[in-house]
């Protein structure tokens, strides 16, 4: 019964609340260590999740996202170690003054409680998450997808080991086996338990959290991700950022998915682009004025809001960077979006006025990353602005509280 | 159409986020300065929405809550003014570092966008909500209640003159004229146009919120606090803060809704308490054991769970500090709760483990109030986890956003 599951998690939280960090870390190294010396076991129980893969005919990508081999063990124990060496952001004191009545007021951060995740395919996100969760005193609720089940499980409860160990509530971490959808629903509903959604996924998960859920959000959404090359860039930077922000890996949501080409510039770059995208394959969509310059398929509306996860791009040619601007404010997922210019006032405008996440000068979008930010891990990017915005680490797992002392002051 | 204010709403934005303090400052002054040059005007329109109310029959208190008189307009004044002068949040640089690939990258502040708040009867939180968003740079939407619509109306016609008067665009304030509630249904599913939704009211429009938002909440729900005298209590300072708490004024959520008594001191100080609450003619409804010791109701399991906003107070007897705290987390809607005790171990495992916005050692639940922590005026108290919680500033109307400076780096 979930309802079990979330009330032992709930209670959970009252003891990790204030829970020390050295013992929190003792956890952590605990649950590093058991993936360390249960290697052969994690790989028999994933093996039997891609036995069923393959069976159901997954795509080669899908099924490569779902392998746990010695390599990407030995990735989940370095996270869970980063995750550890990081500081507690919890009872950090964000805050703290006298009143003029004398009242000493701290705000101070405590973790948020019960953290329910869902995600999808990559069972290394439910030791990520958990680590991340754990490290700010958060309980998780973890639910992946029905075909990592059988790692998914596994690695719950070697960590629910390593917890028990180390004395500390096992209902810290807990998977829930049931892969039904109908289980997301309850999730969504259950507000008495969970203080905290994180959803991650595609699309129409997205949608049906957000229609449904009577638990505050964090979303984890489409990266429609923009550069643009500005008439004052330096070329050679230019397309090399180009390439890499579309090419370097293209199922990932940090991806480029539209390139915006300032007029003055675009019959100069655009032959230099088609040639560099050729080596890749990539299927260029043009507006009008592309298609004057290169040869490439017509762009049509949809193809400015579309995330193609794919070696496609849609290019556009604009006036200035104002255009560049609202054409991003207009399309973006706001995730990230970066401008390519030498000329500074174009690029603190930019900067001030593109409405994302993470906004670049000269740099490729594939930067925004938990990890390349230095944040250890992260447990999704958040595409919303309320809570936090951009890679979601242990620090954005907390909420505030004030701690007010008193002698016996009335109103 | 609404549709068409929230399309100016989201375009004002744009011009907003990146706006000198010293232009939004100033179109802070000139709002002040023509609340006070047309009082005239604001009491003839307040004038009507009160002889409405008469004729409804509403009750004295919810009139009393419409009056706009000289003094309240000058509340509103010095509310606008302390709002001025408080440090614009937008702009802060939160954190800031240099990656080993040579990526600088800064996190600052950045206001959220359209802030959307839906409220009743009291008219100065138009001036509040609305002046609170201008400073954070936010654009507001704000829906009254019907009962205050003509003054409503009038001060956002007020504040549409001061703003085109220092060049701010109009449609950065926005008063929502339909009264109908299905306005408040549309509010909720235009995602594309506001970011956040602020609902402060009762039970009723929480839920209503909670339900059908497609777009993040803060909540600003029911207090149901609590005042925990401690066998350790100052007997003389218990009762005082027990009585403050309670009919300082009850119609508020800070008010106490029960109060927790230590086993040990309960037959001492309960006589003292009925003789104090018997001035103000407050309700008492007891536990068993509270029924031995004091004449009063007997308190049933949904007294424990009630917001009274009346002089009626539930009152139980425990046998330990943590019997009450995990009273306080069963029951609590996680506002204010207060431990009176001189025992220094129970006061910081009270702070600790009872999982409310505001805990304090010693002092009245009354006190949690945006003006009271010293933030100017407050949008609400949230009594959600997520984004921000407890009294709401101008600082918890701004998101983050990655500036991010780069020299070509790829990846």
């Amino acid at each position: 019964m979930l309802v079990n599951m979330l009330k032992a998690a709930k209670e959970a939280t009252y003891e990790l609340m204030s829970m020390r960090s050295d013992i929190k870390d003792r956890a952590l190294s605990a649950v590093a260590d058991k993936l360390d010396k249960n290697r052969e076991l994690i790989k028999a129980e994933n093996a039997k999740d891609i036995a069923y893969a393959n069976e159901c005919g997954l795509s080669k990508a899908m099924i490569d996202r779902l392998i746990l081999d010695d390599k990407r063990i030995d990735a989940m124990i370095q996270a869970v170690n980063e995750i550890k060496a990081q500081t507690d952001p919890v009872g950090k004191v964000v805050e703290g003054y006298r009143r003029p009545n004398g009242l000493y007021i701290t705000k101070v951060k405590v973790p948020l409680g019960v953290v329910g995740i869902i995600f999808e395919s990559r069972p290394n996100v439910t030791i990520d998450a958990a680590a991340l969760c754990l490290k700010s005193g958060n309980v998780s609720v973890l639910r992946g997808g029905k075909e990592a089940i059988n790692s998914n499980v596994c690695l719950g409860k070697l960590m629910k080991e390593a917890l028990k160990e180390t004395g500390l509530p096992e209902a810290a971490v807990n998977i829930i086996e049931d892969t039904d959808r109908a289980v997301v629903m309850e999730m969504l509903r259950a507000k008495d338990y969970i203080d905290i959604m994180v959803p991650r996924g595609g699309d129409s998960l997205i949608k049906f959290c957000t229609e449904h859920s009577l638990i505050p959000l964090v979303k984890h959404d489409a990266g429609i991700c923009h550069v643009f090359i500005d008439e004052f860039a330096d070329m050679e930077m230019a397309v090399n950022i180009a390439v890499n922000a579309k090419c370097q890996r293209v199922g990932v949501c940090n991806t480029m998915e539209t390139l915006l080409i300032h007029d003055a510039v675009a019959a100069k770059i655009l032959p230099m682009l088609e040639k560099a995208y050729a080596e890749y394959s990539v299927e260029l969509r043009g507006c009008e004025n592309t298609q004057k310059i290169i040869a490439c398929k017509p762009a049509t509306e949809e193809d400015w809001s579309t995330e193609y996860l794919d070696f496609i791009l849609s290019v556009k040619i604009v006036k200035s960077v104002d255009e560049a601007i609202a054409h991003i404010n207009k399309y973006s997922s706001q995730h990230s979006d970066s401008i390519v210019t030498e000329n500074y006032s174009n690029s603190e405008k930019f900067l001030d006025r593109v409405d994302s996440a993470a906004v670049y000068v000269n740099a490729s979008t594939r930067w925004t990353d938990g990890g390349e930010f230095g944040l250890g891990a992260e447990i999704g990017i958040s595409t919303q602005k309320l809570h936090c915005r951009g890679p979601m680490g242990a620090d954005d797992l907390t909420t505030t509280k004030y701690r007010i002392y008193g002698s016996g002051q009335i109103r």
